[in-house]
């Protein structure tokens, strides 16, 4: 028997309702804070059930990073001229296969007034870039690129545009993102209970009319009057589910999330017959950058053969080589191209050639040898043929050579899965026929949002706060079971 | 709205039952003859409904390969020494990763008893080996290595035997397997009603009572008193089910299966909570050899490299190049190896040099010279350490050389779909929590069988046979609702 049972409780199985509200929303996260404080703004009496002891969720731990693009003032004042065309082509490319063509459209079409929302909350940001790092920035820069927009292949799909933004703290800013958000949720008048975990919903005649939760040990139950919003994070902390979806994600060393992140939600969901798609898909974070001078080298695999173009994403990087590449790579580096990391990644392998080189590291005969002459032989004259490296970090690597591995162990992964359940646009859980499910909704990493496979960095959170507030909207407008 | 509506039915609900059975079987194939043959066998009075107008379902395309080992009485005669063990470890490597090891256990422990229950339901095997192919023989020999057994990882993991077992005909042996168990399942005593396409399940109290299916566009109620089987096969003709959980697997362009294989027995039963896994796994046949002397040549992909040892099963080929080179593969020969393969496929390039025959193909400047200047030094010494082809498919390639086409379009992916609904290993659909749904059972490619992504050609036929008789017991034992 898996723990939690989430089966779900029929009304007339409650004996009395703990509490009440017009909409009850599971997880005060950034899904869930957006979704509450919408809700409130919208009318709604609003309860939030979070099972911490307090605001947060995984967005709390987070860089922080909220991906919005299509001219917002930060960008017009960094200089870089984005439209939301632009936006809409990189994100069809880079967050498929399969895109979600709807929902990516929408996100682009909210993109510029959410951003205003988020100045509204509170948050602000300085118009400066930070040209360094695909990751987040040291300083309090504003913007950054954060998903390999101006790397092939999307540099030839899209005019390429930094759209991570970056609220100014010196903190990490989903901490304060949050802060800000779970502020304004409570401002608009959301009423929160922490320690509150929620474990089952309650039906009637099909319909969600609340949920049953856990609250210091005993077993409450929380009347929904319109709507229930599920917005309680992803299941990288549900060993169990990543095996029955999505094994290589089990490999990963350094989970990304709350150990609420366990799938509860998606699980009492489908419990009820609810719809989930994307399951297997999984960001992976291998982060090898900065300092970008790294990118001078070369990536490759257990076979001594480079895999990726060594300039994109780190998280696509990090994708390809614990999905495809069985978590095995090495980071091959010239004097010239080397420093030690911002994790203190540092090289373990330092040889005079490039065949003593695959030999200390246990590469095939020769592998790496063959790679590095056709690499280097194409760098020679600025090119990469073969993976479309950018020039600027095209040259001859020159013996010695050394290696950074980045193995499992070795390197962390850090993977966060991307499935979940099936929403509409406006925040409506779907069921198998695709029909909405009465009364429930949901948004952020319970559900497949915009991100079917493919990532950015700042798409979970710029997903759970705009679809979290749709999701809020929907509850608050839905007529009272 | 997506069509069929899988909405379960109250039973209360239904007016009439217009035909009912202790156990009724959803689908006529492998899976559903075995377990109809098995409840009525066990004393249960069984009907089984097919949508088609006849029993047969995929397993009649099929080639009709049976995975079975462990010293069948054909393999001893062919002078092959298997042991469960030898089975079983190769099951868990190859069926993986995260092989499921209760099921592959389980069916190891039957293997040698399946076979004799084939043979009493009147199938005959010829005591021949057949050396040339991985796939199907021309003839009538009844013994193939049908999983890459021989090959690398799996001849370093277990002991390499040759388990796919056909019986003896001078037909498509899928076809006859299915006129034995259909005919032995009706001898049994199971009635059957063609034309007959489950829609919906029927709910009694949480517990599956029976079923509503479409008989010549009405709709009928078929009571079930002891269980419903759900055998009605996977999800491969199902695009939007595709493109939910295994985008890839909607570019194969020859689709294995009936038009029956869409995915309605899986949601059915997840509309009613059960639990699914595996979803994103599929089998991908890309039929290269034979013959065998093809695989002298090397697999190249997009970037011209290597990507898989080429005297590996072809479905493992097939799901490397589809899930992880994107579709594109070419096999390099040079004049020694090259012959038209069985499907006619034929050397679209050949060229005097690999620099001339890469510009052909529209691979990177160098790096097919790269490759195969890699390749032609190791295998002038008879090794291949990278991929670790075996050493008599291992010999430099000498030009002029050539090229077949293996990119999606010009050569036929051929996939299916692995995942499925979650049961025990007696064949109980199971709920969220791990529990069994009262009522209901499945098997076959309705279900996440013994192969979590990895596969080998007899597994689907031996997991709907086993575990469809393993169901139609459960079912036949299950006290009256």
């Amino acid at each position: 028997m898996r723990e939690p049972d989430v089966t779900p409780c029929a009304a007339d199985e409650v004996k009395r309702w703990d509490d009440s509200a017009d909409v009850v929303v599971a997880g005060f996260g950034a899904a869930g804070a957006a979704a509450a404080f919408s809700a409130a703004e919208s009318g709604a009496q609003v309860l939030v059930a979070e099972r911490a002891g307090g605001p947060g969720g995984a967005a709390a731990l987070a860089e922080g990073i909220v991906y919005l693009g299509g001219g917002t003032p930060i960008q017009t004042a960094c200089g870089f001229d984005d439209s939301l065309d632009d936006m809409f082509r990189y994100m069809m490319a880079a967050c498929g296969p399969d895109p979600d063509e709807a929902k990516i459209a929408r996100y682009c079409d909210e993109s510029l007034g959410h951003f205003d929302w988020l100045v509204a909350r509170g948050l602000s940001f300085d118009p400066t870039f930070c040209a360094e790092t695909s990751m987040a920035p040291t300083g309090t820069e504003g913007l950054v690129y954060s998903g390999g927009e101006d790397a092939y292949p999307f540099n030839e799909i899209a005019r390429p545009a930094p759209r991570g933004h970056l609220a100014k703290t010196k903190r990490a800013t989903g901490w304060l993102l949050m802060q800000h958000l779970a502020t304004a949720a409570s401002e608009a008048g959301a009423a929160a209970s922490t320690d509150t975990r929620v474990d089952r919903l309650v039906l009637d005649d099909g319909r969600v009319v609340g949920v049953q939760a856990q609250r210091f040990g005993e077993t409450v139950s929380l009347r929904a009057r319109r709507g229930v919003v599920l917005a309680a994070g992803g299941f990288i902390f549900n060993d169990d589910m990543l095996r029955q979806h999505c094994p290589p994600l089990a490999r990963g060393t350094f989970k990304v999330g709350t150990e609420g992140d366990d799938g509860r939600a998606i699980r009492m969901a489908q419990a009820i017959g609810a719809s989930v798609r994307n399951m297997y898909a999984g960001e992976v974070s291998l982060p090898i950058t900065p300092p970008r001078t790294l990118i001078h080298g070369i990536l490759v695999n257990g076979r001594g053969q480079r895999f990726i173009n060594e300039d994109t994403y780190m998280g696509r990087v990090g994708q390809s080589a614990l999905y495809e590449q069985d978590g095995e790579a090495y980071l091959v580096i010239d004097e010239a191209s080397y420093e030690v990391n911002w994790m203190g990644l540092t090289a373990s392998w330092v040889c005079e050639t490039a065949a003593q080189l695959e030999t200390e590291i246990g590469l095939p005969a020769g592998s790496l040898q063959s790679t590095l002459d056709l690499y280097n032989d194409h760098a020679a004259r600025g090119e990469d043929p073969i993976f479309h490296k950018g020039a600027p970090w095209v040259r001859p690597l020159v013996p010695p050579i050394g290696a950074i591995d980045l193995r499992i162990g070795p390197a962390p992964y850090a993977p966060f899965t991307l499935g979940g359940l099936e929403t509409s646009v406006e925040g409506a859980v779907l069921d198998l026929a695709g029909a909405a499910i009465p009364g429930l909704y949901a948004a952020g990493r319970t559900t497949a949002g915009v991100c079917s496979f493919g990532y950015a960095s700042g798409l979970s959170i710029g997903d759970s706060t705009i679809f979290g507030r749709l999701a809020g909207v929907s509850a608050a407008a839905t007529v009272d079971g």
